[in-house]
């Protein structure tokens, strides 16, 4: 079975020039085929002040009101997609930039108001995602950098959690390849004490995982994030880590980070 | 000779939800294949203004500053595109939204600064279109959604004329396809009178293009859209026409506009 990359980048790496071109040029030397699902970064939340439109948040997460979608799509779709597509082009990486809208490629379902309204948010549906026209473009050597906006083929786009996105895409493509999800963020792994950047836990399963949980090791935005990851396993993704974007050679991300484990 | 229908919007019908989706519905419903290439309308001149972003002009034209240029890589490739895009899949068109970075597609070169800088603006390549990519994605159904955005392949998005990058796409496709380019404005045709809207000339050649302009009967907007059209006819485009978008029926523009004449 052919090996597929598929790499998750948030805020810290679009945020700043000088990492994010690090990055690309780590990634565009990856094998091929390969995968980047991207987030959003500061630039959504910075326009948004610029521009006083407050951003409501239910439970620590943001509310997607119409104008936050319009926003959403020109930063997420607009400037970071193809701002990292004509970056990677430099490097020699023949990169594709899409929305779930292109192609029909992936559609979701604008999430129930109920029990909390998070307006224009979808998820994306059980056969959501194309996997054939996934597949085909990356047999044609062509780099799939995808954007967290979907949409519910009704004519209406959707904001969706770009962790997610890069589960379910891992996931639906695992019967056609060994696949490698990888998310990065802004520390070397998962920590035991997040006041301790040396505490990296190197191999993590589930039930380590609800341990350190409920000692209070992993919280905050680091729950999401492993939820999505234990998911992506349990559904049938070969390898997950959890990695600083830093730390990725043309090789990959090997030798750091934090690997989950399906035992 | 397969038949091609290129159709290009600007302003007018995107800066208008009802007119932009009866337009979406008949573009959907023409024949494959079909290219839709999409100008800025309104929506980046008013973010500017509401992010106080100056807009300077230069002989008439937008100078694009860097910051400029983020906003229209937002806008167009951003809001506007995959909006399109959305719109187009509701109606059973299966659409690609694309800048010229996506794929490599359109290459472009800065401008010249000199003699007049017009910033972060990009000039289509002489081979800067990828014509077999364009020609393999058309063969599969899929309509091809250009926004004005492109690259020069060092990692530079550059703003393109929406009207010269729909001219030089039929005039890269002219070998492959009869194509027929059509520039939608927001009244019926060129007109003899600009006081009188049913002064339409309905057919136009180079010469009496000439005469009208020096008569001033054609001016201002229309000079740029006419040239670039006129271009395009020099360049083995088979069929130009301007016209209103709203004149679109399922199928085509056959019995309204302006239709400019290569002789």
């Amino acid at each position: 079975m052919k090996h597929l990359n598929i790499v998750k980048i948030g805020g810290n790496v679009i945020d700043n020039p000088d990492k994010l071109a690090l990055f690309l040029k780590n990634f565009a030397a990856l094998k091929h085929p390969k995968i980047l699902v991207h987030g959003g970064g500061k630039s959504a939340t910075t326009l948004a002040q610029k521009l006083n439109l407050p951003q409501i948040m239910l439970e620590g997460k943001r509310v997607t009101d119409f104008d936050t979608l319009q926003l959403t799509i020109m930063v997420y779709a607009g400037l970071i997609n193809k701002t990292i597509v004509s970056k990677l082009q430099a490097e020699n990486c023949n990169a594709l930039g899409l929305s779930g809208a292109d192609g029909n490629i992936i559609r979701s379902k604008k999430r129930s108001a109920a029990p909390i309204d998070f307006g224009f948010v979808g998820d994306v549906l059980e056969d959501g995602i194309d996997t054939k026209q996934l597949i085909a473009y990356l047999n044609q050597d062509i780099t799939l950098v995808m954007c967290p906006i979907t949409h519910d083929g009704l004519g209406n786009l959707l904001n969706t959690n770009a962790d997610t996105l890069a589960a379910k895409i891992a996931a639906a493509l695992g019967h056609a390849y060994e696949t490698s999800l990888t998310y990065c963020f802004e520390k070397d792994g998962v920590l035991e004490n997040p006041d301790n950047a040396n505490s990296i836990i190197h191999k993590l399963n589930k039930s380590q995982y609800v341990t350190h949980k409920n000692l209070g090791n992993i919280s905050d935005g680091m729950i999401p994030k492993l939820d999505n990851a234990f998911e992506a396993l349990a559904t049938g993704v070969q390898h997950v880590k959890i990695c600083n974007a830093s730390s990725l050679t043309a090789t990959g991300f090997e030798t750091t980070g934090t690997q989950l484990l399906d035992e």
